[in-house]
């Protein structure tokens, strides 16, 4: 995707809902007035839009959704938009039968209307419609979140865990959508070259520690097609420290993007729904004071944007010498140690 | 201001409202887990809380103004406090006869409730509370909004426009409020020495050419005392590209800092109250493109937040060689032509 065509997405699909000035335009798009200006021109010569001073309007019908507004993403989401809200309860229905968490993958959930709101977000910034979007590790099935809207033109969720991948499976079959693809995968491992250079977005919510964050944001990168392309993740506060996150944005920064969006605390964890009780016994801030299980929700993700500017380019890193480093560093105090780690001696 | 010292502030102000869980105090605070408990070991040795086992609580009364939740910051500000909704109305009323923005100096201001948004946003980080705060630049008039709040140690602002400076200086008098100090100060020249290392937070809404933002902001650097000392400031997609932008991150984190926070069109420049119709006849936009005069309010600005991890460093620059030069580049399409400019050959 260029970057025009990002702009060209949010001009048409705000114009579907009827004409407007050049001033209204600009706020349904994202860019430097002079890539709108260069958008709008391309539009007009392309012969999609017209314009009559004050007002463009379509030449012809649209053949993508008009825009739908999703409502403040910080609160009251998708009250004035049928749309999002059909979404959400069908998501919510389509996912009531989801796999629970396993330690075995540093698993967790996050709020089903969170989900929904994750994608608005990528709809807004008009990195939904018409995009290939590559997912590594989807125990949010946000995959199928973006296929009950039917805009991106290819979902790939590439992900470690079975079970994830049968219910993904499953479930995209019963809502009759054919543009997604689902492959087994571990991190550790190369991306599969059919799978690199060809996407316009990815989503990653990554392990944490300092060798596996950038091992899951590199073999994201690599899918990236190049200049225009964006990145989006969770990162918490809980469990990474302003001295990673500081070096973690010098990666992303040398690798080509700019940082466009940080969400703090945008999406939740629900204690309840993700049933990890027994997880906690494990958990370093157990150990380091004489806590009760909580009584809230507390573990929190910021939202991250960041789009290619240059590139991107594949720095070289470390990656973890095993599953140990990949899921522990001194950082990971809410990190549940998997079954085939807590059987090895010291710890 | 040590990290710690923002945590135990988010603390204390949420214990102030009365008991709390481990958790619960978590979704009150900013931190990785690790510096939290931290503070909390720290509050416990220093005798300012107790705990018993669930619950956190204060060991006397708090001198401070309890935890107030100013709401939504993106829809619904303030609906929940009274302290909120009054500091807006008290600014209102205060400000109602500020100066009009002139092309000299590039100006125009942000809509009341965006420049009280900002110092909820401030307060919400920890940043406000017995805090020295510096301000470059101030026709926003964040100065006295804050002033209002009562909150911080001290105030301090440097501005070039003297009809602002009296106007903040008048201000400040009739509400009573004497820890607000305000400059003369052009950006072209060095910062007095003695406002050198001695803030905790700037604030400035720089102009966005490449020489005059990094000018701005590296003002600002030179005034922060150090490590946990932070940075806000106002940026625009409007007139600066995406190139613009990952270079000034990059700048931003080669000073030492990570960026914490970006909300994207957090501020709105309301196009009835800076009455700026002249100014669009100079405007480039305008030029390029045949325009009417807006009809909606379309300039809006980011909020970034960025943090202290090391020094800061003080790196070289290149200084804009004149006025002509900090106020425009290429990408300056909406930036009013100074009167002193107008009058030169060749534009």
């Amino acid at each position: 995707m260029t970057p025009y065509q990002r702009i060209k997405n949010q001009i048409l699909r705000r114009l579907a809902q009827g004409k407007a000035t050049f001033w209204q335009l600009v706020n349904y798009q994202d860019s430097h007035l002079v890539d709108f200006l260069e958008a709008i021109k391309e539009l007009l010569k392309e012969g999609l839009i017209k314009y009559e001073k004050p007002f463009f309007y379509l030449s012809s019908s649209y053949a993508g959704l008009p825009y739908e507004d999703p409502g403040c993403l910080f609160c009251n989401s998708f009250s004035k938009s049928k749309f999002w809200q059909e979404l959400l309860e069908r998501f919510k229905e389509l996912t009531k039968d989801r796999p629970l968490p396993t330690s075995d993958y540093d698993q967790g959930f996050i709020r089903p209307i969170d989900t929904v709101r994750r994608v608005a977000f990528i709809y807004e910034r008009g990195d939904l419609e018409r995009t290939e979007v590559f997912i590594l590790g989807d125990d949010d099935l946000l995959s199928l979140a973006m296929a009950l809207t039917k805009l991106p033109k290819r979902v790939v969720v590439v992900e470690i865990d079975e079970r994830i991948n049968e219910f993904i499976r499953k479930k995209t079959k019963e809502i009759g959508y054919e543009a997604l693809e689902v492959y087994n995968y571990n991190v550790i491992d190369s991306l599969p070259s059919h799978l690199e250079r060809s996407f316009d977005v990815f989503f990653t919510d990554p392990v944490e520690t300092e060798k596996g964050l950038k091992l899951f944001v590199s073999r994201c990168i690599s899918s990236l097609k190049g200049k225009g392309s964006v990145g989006y993740m969770g990162f918490t506060h809980r469990e990474a420290s302003l001295r990673k996150w500081r070096d973690f944005e010098k990666f992303l920064i040398d690798s080509g993007f700019v940082i466009t969006d940080i969400l703090r605390d945008f999406t939740t964890y629900p204690e309840a729904e993700n049933q990890w009780e027994d997880f906690y016994r494990t958990y370093r801030i157990m150990q380091e004071f004489d806590l009760e299980l909580p009584d809230v929700d507390w573990y929190k993700s910021c939202l991250l944007r960041f789009e290619v500017v240059k590139g991107p380019y594949l720095l070289p890193i470390d990656k973890p010498k095993d599953l140990e480093e990949l899921y522990f560093d001194d950082e990971a105090w809410a990190t549940p140690l998997p079954s085939y780690l807590e059987k090895k001696e010291g710890r």
